[in-house]
């Protein structure tokens, strides 16, 4: 597994100056000059901020942060870090009015429905600030979240153009050290932020370095499920980490449509996400 | 044209049964019983009610009522003559509070923003109540609003199932007086309802009617420009509903990701939406 992960880790050495050509080229064609992205102290919006700082320059960059009243204060701190190295003026923006206004009408909601409800206020709040700038929305959702379904669909997995999200987690770290980010965020434990103590991988059940080579072995390479557990991985972990990957392929795909015509949204109307650039 | 949409309205007398059925095998495969969608008055949502009622009874089928403060007292009438005909127990959850505490921080927003809030509210409100009755959310847009992306992309346009996507507003109109919708919901001009006297086909500047057949003959006949034109259609009506139709093309696809491996997300690891199931 190591070795895998090394290899992971050392592939994204070339990749900055394709994942700066397309941010530009994806925004451009656009007709947009803008992005926008929420910025949360994260280790993958922190590499954004990197990556559309060097592809757009400082001054298009609008980076939003949107803490609830229960985010952790090092969260803000560590977004603050970035905004400050880069030079960027981000917008605060709290969702605590909003959030708290829609509960209130049932206190008792779990901690899941919370979460996925700020979610999505926040995409919410993205795109209208993408308005107010005519910009793009970037995602910030990386290739292991993307296939674990480890996310809110129409919440934080949505987004207009996202350049994260054919790189593992692992590769992200990998990526984001080179680039700079700063060590704090580098090396904090990645969490949601819904609670105090709260990490993805103490609620996912195992490790990202674990789910990355796990994943680029079974979805990169094609290695069927006996031939990953030959490599040492226990097949209870192989079991989940493939179950939630095919349970939550409906956050991957768009709505489905009853066909009933000779061309069909999404089954037989198809186009490239450019078609009408 | 008249010809054309007497075809499109007839071609529909079939369809009940077939949807019925979809939304039934979309929702049971799935795991789930129960399903959610927003009521707003509005015939599309009302075609919704009356299909989910036949695929699962009442007592499985949950609306949604979300009026702002803003919304015409008639379009809750509408929803609520709909859920007393259907005998349907509704939701009623006002979106005041959280747009207006999201806005007051720039009053002066324009109508279109505070639109597509709404819309991404209510989405965001009906996602929450499928969590709470374990039940997949229904989407409300038609083919014709689909395809001139006449939507709020992560708003109303956000949903599991769809049985609607491959109607036309004229198909939806003859379906619905086909299933005994209110005469009072057939016969309204289409509006989404975001400020007095708003229309559809005000804010379009062509009506369903016209729209639909020219669809129909580019997308479902494959015909040409010219050959469309050529039928009677003004040159600019042509080259308006087309431009529409690819500029918003965006709002059909899922975020575009960068490619750096040798299966990336949306371009080529592609499985149905039901891989999982």
């Amino acid at each position: 597994m190591e070795q895998t992960l090394v290899r992971l880790r050392e592939s994204v050495r070339a990749t900055a100056p394709i994942l700066v050509d397309f941010l530009r080229d994806e925004v451009e064609k656009t007709g947009f000059h803008d992005v926008v992205f929420g910025l949360s102290g994260g280790i993958d919006s922190a590499l954004v901020a990197y990556l559309a700082v060097e592809a757009f320059g400082a001054e298009r960059v609008h980076p939003v942060i949107m803490p609830y009243r229960l985010s952790s204060a090092a969260s803000l701190r560590d977004a603050q870090a970035i905004t400050s190295d880069l030079g960027l003026k981000a917008d605060l923006v709290e969702i605590t009015p909003q959030i708290d206004a829609y509960f209130s009408r049932d206190p008792s909601a779990s901690l899941l429905r919370r979460g996925n409800k700020m979610a999505r206020e926040r995409m919410s709040i993205l795109f209208d600030h993408a308005a107010v700038y005519r910009a793009l929305v970037l995602g910030t959702s990386n290739k292991t979240e993307l296939l674990l379904g480890y996310g809110t669909q129409f919440g934080d997995l949505g987004s207009a153009v996202n350049a994260l999200g054919d790189l593992y987690k692992s590769q992200v770290r990998a990526l984001a050290e080179q680039l700079g980010v700063p060590a704090a965020i580098l090396h904090k434990a990645p969490s949601a932020d819904l609670w105090e103590e709260q990490t993805d991988e103490k609620e996912l059940g195992f490790t990202y370095d674990e789910a990355d080579v796990l994943l680029h072995h079974w979805v990169d390479r094609w290695l069927t499920r006996a031939e990953i557990e030959a490599l040492g991985f226990a097949p209870e972990l192989v079991e989940g980490v493939m179950r939630r990957v095919r349970l939550n392929h409906y956050k991957r795909v768009p709505p489905v449509i009853a066909k009933l015509s000779s061309r069909t949204i999404g089954i037989d109307f198809l186009y490239p996400r450019d078609w009408g650039m």
